[in-house]
């Protein structure tokens, strides 16, 4: 196989510079992947700042791809040459534990990730394996699917997992690449939305992003206002923030849901969670049964990311506005 | 009707001295139960110490009452004098909002509790709305059967709304009223049970009520060896603790739920709640069904407190032995 061409970062933090490196041999159960598209999540700048202390240099971040099959290992059926597919954050699991069995393979402890001591998708290919690489429908553009294989399931995974309804009261924190998506699929099953955001700027584009009402979460009264008000909490927001006002903007019953990662610990007042019955839980992306799910409602329910394009030579570019917050909602790179 | 006769409480943390009141007409759907039996729970305690800020004086402490009826109001059909009933926690809720009607009564904001502004069973009558007194199975003995009425409910609630099976690893924190309870039920569903206590010297008790296998808390190497083990986790202690060991106690889907009231808020870390796909929840006593399936349960599951029986007129010891947690397991007091 030809040498794969890519960026990648060469220690901590450090800028992209052009990398390539050889493949090897197709693994029997590997998909080989020609790269459209690429977004730029906030995990690939983790993973180069050596955020998580997991980082191997040098890498190719890159985990929210869209692409063409380019060749098929020699035991896949699933998938052929030419087809458009995806493929998100997990990129292989060791498929005989319980939790792979279970259909939970984003929870497998020997669970890889597409570009975690291996190389991404900021790159002309990528392999992974089969079972992780979802067709994607024709519906979807290219450019406004990639942000859904890793910013779309992380939100639409717990939705489903806590059983949003059209009975449902669904808050979604923070506004960003998550959970712009967060709104549109709350909407899509059916519930009430409120988005709460510190950007007040934000208003006139989340709600025709389908959210009911806006809330800042800054003004100190309007959240008073939605004491006892929602169901289902989605946090997808890194900041730490005052848990127990959303834990009080919860109905009986209701869950506080962490996608989002703040720095800190979360403080819960006990109380609260024992005489309200709630519950504060958390969700790692998405298993790739629910991957599949995800893409075909986005299709049917036209839910998509807002991107901004770059092309894939200025990576580096489009990470450092990603950086200072300044893409609405997500940055795609194009080769 | 007659005067009622009881103990009460006339200011915060006082003793308690006999009380009498007048409980006037009875409603048309209430029951006045002659008391044979009131277990003594730490709520009594924190009520006659108004660590809640919500008692008011004087008044008769009491919620996990065994007796008979001895009157039923003009519109009560489903008891009949005689019988041989239950009361906890609750007396009464709306019966109309959303939480009535969906079956989870202990979350209605009406609720109304045995013992807060009115009186409870430290006394010779008690009188609730129908619907919260429970008919007590043949095979329980009263004085076995009353701590069931609140620390009983409140630790086999949580076990079934959490699906508790015979796959499930079960670990119990805080050997005590509610923990000894804990054990006991989880066994009844089939589960695999571990008990968490600071206690060693409980062990040999612990196993003889059904648990698998006693961790000492305190010992940190035999905490590290239960890393990835407990699919639910249930804290019946109100002390502080590491909750993230806990946590990390926790397989993945797994869920720390608390009914003991830490004084402090829970220090959580969101990141293994989001990658383990973990939960921290809450749960309050539990609903009218429930009270009624727990008690068939405990009769034909043997599930009985273990209890050491006090006059009435020796409420004061009884509490005070509570209060240095000198009680095996549950103090009831019997008229």
């Amino acid at each position: 196989m030809a040498q794969i061409q890519g960026l990648a970062a060469h220690a901590a933090g450090a800028e992209l510079l052009p990398f390539h490196y050889d493949p090897g041999e197709l693994k029997p159960q590997d998909v080989e992947i020609s790269i459209s598209h690429c977004g730029v999540c906030h995990s690939d700048l983790h993973l180069i700042a050596n955020d998580w202390g997991v980082s191997q240099y040098p890498f190719i971040p890159g985990h929210e791809i869209v692409g063409t099959v380019a060749a098929v290992g020699s035991e896949v059926r699933s998938l052929e040459k030419g087809q458009r597919v995806g493929l998100g954050w997990q990129s292989n699991s060791c498929g005989v534990c319980e939790w792979c069995m279970k259909g939970l393979e984003n929870l497998c402890a020997q669970s890889e990730a597409t570009c975690v001591h291996r190389h991404g998708g900021y790159a002309s290919r990528v392999r992974a394996n089969a079972r992780f690489v979802v067709p994607i429908p024709d519906p979807l553009e290219s450019e406004n699917a990639a942000p859904l294989l890793c910013g779309g399931i992380t939100v639409y995974s717990p939705l489903r997992a806590h059983g949003v309804n059209p009975s449902s009261r669904v808050g979604i924190v923070g506004i960003g690449g998550l959970g712009h998506l967060a709104i549109q699929f709350a909407r899509a099953f059916g519930a009430d939305v409120t988005a709460f955001s510190t950007s007040a700027a934000k208003e006139t584009e989340v709600r025709a992003l389908g959210a009911h009402r806006f809330v800042n979460s800054l003004d100190s009264k309007a959240m008073k206002e939605m004491i006892g008000s929602q169901d289902f909490i989605l946090n997808t927001a890194n900041a730490d923030q005052d848990w127990s006002v959303y834990l009080q903007a919860l109905r009986p019953t209701g869950t506080l849901c962490m996608v989002g990662v703040p720095p800190s610990p979360l403080t819960i007042p006990a109380f609260p969670l024992i005489s309200g019955m709630k519950m504060v839980s958390g969700s790692p992306i998405g298993s790739p049964y629910l991957l599949r799910e995800m893409v075909d409602v986005a299709a049917r329910h036209n839910v998509k990311a807002k991107t901004e394009l770059f092309p894939m030579a200025k990576a580096n570019e489009a990470i450092e506005k990603v950086k200072k917050n300044k893409v609405r909602y997500r940055a795609v790179l194009a080769n």
